[in-house]
């Protein structure tokens, strides 16, 4: 198959019967609940534009694992050209969304994993390389969507793994068994894991001797026995109950993030991809996460691009667009989002070949990128507040729009300049809020503060990354100094 | 009177009858609405405070006018320590209810009005200061809570008033008659009309000769016959909807926006304050401006706090607080939020006595303090981001918690440190998520930006105040050019 | 006599003979060398303002202690009043030079002193208080400039005074005889401690049981014996060799740093403020701090404001100043000068009456200040060079506008609209370089981030002033948290 | 020839005899002048990397003109790898100089001719290409370093050239000749343009009907008769005349800025590559821009390596440097850093092949480039002088330290950790002033600033760029707005 079409893809995911809660209670068919539906449309357009000849380029690649065309989402980069398609891709499908489209996990993970245990079997004569090679190709030829679980629950952040008073606050083994394991524990802020084939379970964080317990990497699918998607609640999350009012914002996506409980799931031998090695457990996140903050370089381009187009129809239909700080103001947020953009570019260009024969990005700039991105969405979001103007905080709805009664107030007051109907100004303005404070903030805002880990996360990792004695021996050759 | 209790301010808007249109239809009792109760909350809280005897000192003050003690909402200055006490009363309430409480319009209102209709009356023989000054002995007597009406739907802001496609875009005097006036036109993003006894309706910007309809000042009440007080879209509002729910985040206080439609109103001589001066029309918004614009440096600080504090004890329920990072952000966002408590603190400080009896604040200093608050929530907004964590945007809610089949799981792994029930960290994060991209980011977020008026309104107005040639003169006396 | 002119200022200090060192070499007459003179003009203008009528409430108060006039900056604050003075004053005389003019120290400090040997007194029955109010009439009485030594050397941070390899680097008591003390070590960074009469010697932080030698507060004689005055270079600090030239841009001021050796250096009992206490040494430089603090918010303004001046006319000079982009930026540079002066003034106003009769300004707020000083004049900075054009970095000087063969050239290539020399248009280039990157950046820029303590410093002392508790007691009362 | 090496460019420059003026006196030899010898350094470094074999892939390039390698500042781009190794050669130059090495003008220039003169002959049929590659192919034979002068002296910014009182202020064509043309006027800030073979002139903006004598481009060989090289005054320049001083901070290397004047100078046809031709006069300047906008990208990102090590190292050698927020500090100085290079890296690969057969950089991506370095320098600046201390601003010098009689003090209360010479720490906070506040400021801060255009400028023509259209229609796509 190797490339499924989004219907397939919906199909494929109803067939799963995974437990999906939302509210506190399992919901009868996830593909058709007003929450859920979204969230769906917009994985599912990982699909869909990869049927589109015009992004065949982009969207899709050719594996030498099953030497064949790919969805990029399952692809294992060959060359620099890979990674920077990837950022591309990547805003491409934030322009077309303007929310989190999820299966960047299923990208940014199979690259970690190809590495990390490629590097395992070297050093330890294990076979975790060839394991996961053989579920990449299935994930490659079933264009599976693959989830990500790191983010483990931690109780107390200032104690370690075994330290917690309730032992299951980070996912651990429970169980050895002749024919595979038993694990238990949760992963919060799960992205997409309710539309997704699998998920990747891995360590959020390095460990250390007598934790091995913790030391655990797997995939799991998403309708496991005893596995949990339960649903969070996003900022105006309710406005999609109600999908045919422009109140929504955004009508047609939303991201979808979960807790993801693992009550005693089995996991067999083979989906196993680490077990109980401390010493290589960090390695799995360190990998995945220059992987991915590289991708909010894209991503997020991608949504700023929508709020940017919005923004300027807001000020053209009220006719402020020529004003010359608003021209500045419209600038400024070009160049923020342009910044982010640039970083995922050069993450890519400055990455390498290694002796796993494939590729990888510029941890270094991944990091840069990943902190550039923590900062200016806020930056690009307090520009797009000043520009729209106060009516984005308190604007009529659509039933006031159509009522019987005042409708013909609000479509009269809220016009802007001759020639644009009342309606699509309000349907901007929707559109803006939501990205801002409604159900797509969690995807433009708080993730890109808190995906691939918190902004401390990035700095300490910058730290250890950066060539000091390099840059310091510039100073001292400078001014001659002799150690 | 002079002093109503918080149950008679509400029996005293509810005998009002005012019409409320919420999701385009009027609503038959507002104050027992779910979406309008918090907002009412809120505004009680101004009567509630000042029957406190800890709070005498800063909520009430001694009227000249009635002779009396009144609410410090209702007091026209009389010294320097009253302005600093605006902010202190300004900060209290923004502490207690993290939202807008709406009454600072009647302050600020009132005392611009007080200074602009005495000016009027020395410089044109008129007589709205005595007009004035008789209604705001009925205001101070009444206790009432008063909004304000400025900004004008606008239509194309390209335009003047006069070329509008449409005449109404900026409301207008349509007839005079003998005992009156008839007004009609829209006024957007009111904050509390439905909350108040009575509007100012003034222009919100200078007037040019042949606008002389657009230049009109008045006081009308919230029931007026023609009125309409159209509730405008919070993002995340359906869940006041929920009001027993801990999702709601913030489950007493929240602010209250709507378009308020002037269909015809007429307003008897007496509450008519400025009549076609087109002269005189800009006084009363730039005397407004920096009233208010100061006002911000308080009610925002106020609402950080809650945020800090909110803040502060996730950090702590997690066991991270400690942690030198989250320390210097704690600290930072006490930084931002002093800041602009000091910048209303100093617009009070160095305002001055007019020869109408009254103090005024500093003008440039208020513009300076509302230039602030436009850009420093948003840094407090992405402090507050990074330290609540991702859980922020997709934390499971109370029914999650409380139910009988996943409740557990929740429970268990959404725990922090020991001894704190999950429970206490779920409200707060929901009380976050409110207070940035919920109901309450209107309040804190949107409103920090266009409250007052935009940004740039501030800078164009302070780039007029600035003594240049003070400042050009020190550089030339320095450098010895003489001119 | 109480109030000296700047005429005897400038004697009773060529009286003293203080060991001066420039360049390697002790300069025979500090008063007549050119690289001190202009640090001196700008130290006598804190006398020089006090004897003009126009400015005798900002620059001189009445002191209950000597009970008569003194300048101000000898004064212990009797009042609130007395603290927004002294902001005002401070940007007065950074409006009038431009640098930093040194005298604050005399202030900061003896308000610090006489609180702290107050409580001491209070808590051990010691007669410290006794000895420096003595001291506190003869400053007022002689009008003395004081200088204050804090910062020690220091050597290697991460190390207690008592473990570094050299006993010296933070400077301590060596010998106890019958009349006083002998102490020894250095203090870097002093502010004008040549163009003063005393130098108070105190603690740069707490000390702790075992560091009794390096507890020590004290008032020593710019002239002691063992004293040295070693200058410090300015960046471009040679251009005040050439004084005559305008390229030295700020032609007659500068501030003036040394590094001071106290090498053996006797002081008399009757001088000395605190002896051995480690439990008291860091109440010193805690109450000095907040002190010093605020006066960045009236200094570092006073000189912004001939920044913003200077390049106010450049823009002018080369017609420029009409563009919404400059006048934007304009504006953003008062905006940020007037948020420094704004936490300054409520540093003050915050402040409290102590039990030792003195008034305290308010030490959370005096941190917020210095910490934003330490932020803004970088952004200020930015945005003049941004105006001011980059021949800020690179014009011809004097010497080439005057040329025979080439000055015609530069005056005709310089010269910007109608009607203004090009040697004025230069003038101001030169002083807005020398403020930027000349010698007074240091009194600008450097000093903005270092005086009174890194932003750290500031940091971790506001941090422990916050009432957390207030802050979270108001976000557990609205989420109706029960503890 | 084709690759000079460093004495051979020495020679060559030496033999001209321009006309340089210094102190409004020409210099008799500016290679043996101290104020030019840094800077000639410098422009050589372009040499002498250039004949290291380990830089070889770096600095030099096959060039199809002359089928041979040449200098890679004289190469014409054939491809996106070229534009890459251009900014990573300008980092490298950055890192190696800690200053402006002038010669990316000749690049960044020549790419910019090579184009433009192709779509005129093009457009006009006229011979401009072919003139222009015979002199390119004698630039790369010889080596040339070639600056380029483009900022016109402007007089009155607020008028067009034709209505300034002194019609010189716009370099304009006074006279047409049989061989060829006179042109007068003069071109401020130029970048080491008594260190180059030859300048090419080129309009600084576009040009409209009416302004024919002012479009004008072409090549002039700096010792021309009528041109006058007067050099500017950097801050802290004098520091240059003490080179054995470790005062200078940075003792090898300076930039170059000079006012160059064309009074009267002769161009011979074969020389001219725009000749009144108002309608393509803008081209230049737009296709230098976004080359040169991306140098910085590089050339900046290598200073800050330099400064960021100074910095790592004074923090090592007093202790400081593994407490928390240092290292945080140190971290966002690499960020800042490395942002600015991401865009330079970007800013190639997003680049195209044009009709002329050579690439070209993106455009709007060169433009963002240049927008973040007009910004973050001063943000990296800010950090090190909080990391570096108050030292920075007033450290004594080496000849304090060698003083017979303080050196001793000098020595040892300056000195840090055990182990590191006082004389090491002491030449890195010189460096660190020269970058940030001496001689090399110009280069760091002012250029970043205004160099390629004011920061207004690059925001202007990116807001050109941007194709906004394509930015609306997604936002009108997500929320079903039909036109």
């Amino acid at each position: 198959m190797a490339l499924m079409t989004a219907e397939q893809y919906r199909e494929s995911i109803r067939k799963m019967k995974s437990k999906v809660y939302i509210g506190g209670e399992r919901i009868s068919d996830p593909m058709d609940h007003p929450v859920v539906i979204p969230s769906q449309n917009t994985a599912a357009m990982t699909y869909e534009l990869a049927q589109n000849p015009q992004y065949q380029d982009l969207m899709t690649a050719y594996s030498p694992f099953i030497e064949g065309k790919v969805n990029r989402f399952t692809h294992i980069y060959q060359g620099i050209d890979d990674m920077v398609k990837k950022v591309k891709m990547a805003r491409l499908l934030g322009q077309v969304t303007a929310t989190c489209f999820q299966r960047c996990t299923t990208l940014d993970t199979a690259n970690a994993l190809f590495i990390a245990t490629n590097q395992m079997d070297k050093a330890l004569g294990t076979e975790y390389h060839k394991r996961f090679l053989a579920f990449l190709k299935e994930l490659q030829e079933k264009d599976y969507h693959i989830g990500v679980a790191m983010t483990d629950a931690k109780g107390d952040r200032s104690l370690r793994p075994t330290q917690q008073p309730d032992p299951d606050m980070w996912l651990h083994i429970v169980e050895e068994k002749s024919d595979g394991i038993v694990i238990r524990g949760a992963k919060t802020s799960q992205t997409g894991s309710a539309n997704a084939h699998y998920t990747f379970v891995a360590p959020t964080a390095g460990m250390r001797k007598g934790e091995e317990a913790y030391a655990i990497a797997a995939a799991v699918p998403g309708d496991a026995e005893g596995l949990y998607h339960i649903y969070g609640r996003n900022a105006g999350d309710d406005r999609k109950y109600d999908a045919h009012s422009f109140d929504m914002g955004n009508p047609k996506f939303s991201s979808q993030e979960t807790l993801l409980v693992f009550d005693n799931v089995f996991v067999p031998w083979d989906k196993v991809f680490l077990y109980k090695e401390v010493e290589w457990a960090g390695n799995i996140p360190f990998l995945f996460g220059a992987n991915h903050r590289q991708t909010y370089g894209g991503c997020k381009a991608g949504v700023s691009d929508v709020l940017i187009g919005a923004t300027k129809l807001v000020a053209e239909y009220t006719g402020i667009d020529k004003l010359p700080h608003i021209r500045d103001k419209m600038a400024e947020m070009v160049v923020l989002t342009e910044t982010i953009y640039c970083c995922g570019l050069a993450t890519a260009l400055e990455g390498e070949k290694l002796d796993t024969g494939s590729y990888y990005v510029n941890q270094l700039l991944g990091n840069v990128c990943k902190l550039n991105v923590a900062e200016l969405p806020f930056k690009i979001a307090r520009l797009a507040v000043d520009i729209a103007g106060g009516i984005l905080g308190d604007a009529p709805g659509e039933k006031d729009l159509k009522s019987p009664e005042i409708g013909k107030f609000v479509d009269k007051y809220l016009k802007g300049v001759a020639g644009v109907p009342t309606e699509n100004r309000m349907k901007l303005i929707y559109l803006i809020q939501t990205l801002l404070f409604g159900f797509n903030s969690v995807g433009y805002v708080v993730e890109s503060v808190h995906g691939a880990g918190p902004p401390q996360a990035q700095k300490s990792s910058l730290y250890r990354l950066v060539d000091w004695d390099h840059k310091k021996n510039l100073a001292k050759t400078l001014t001659n100094i002799k150690d």
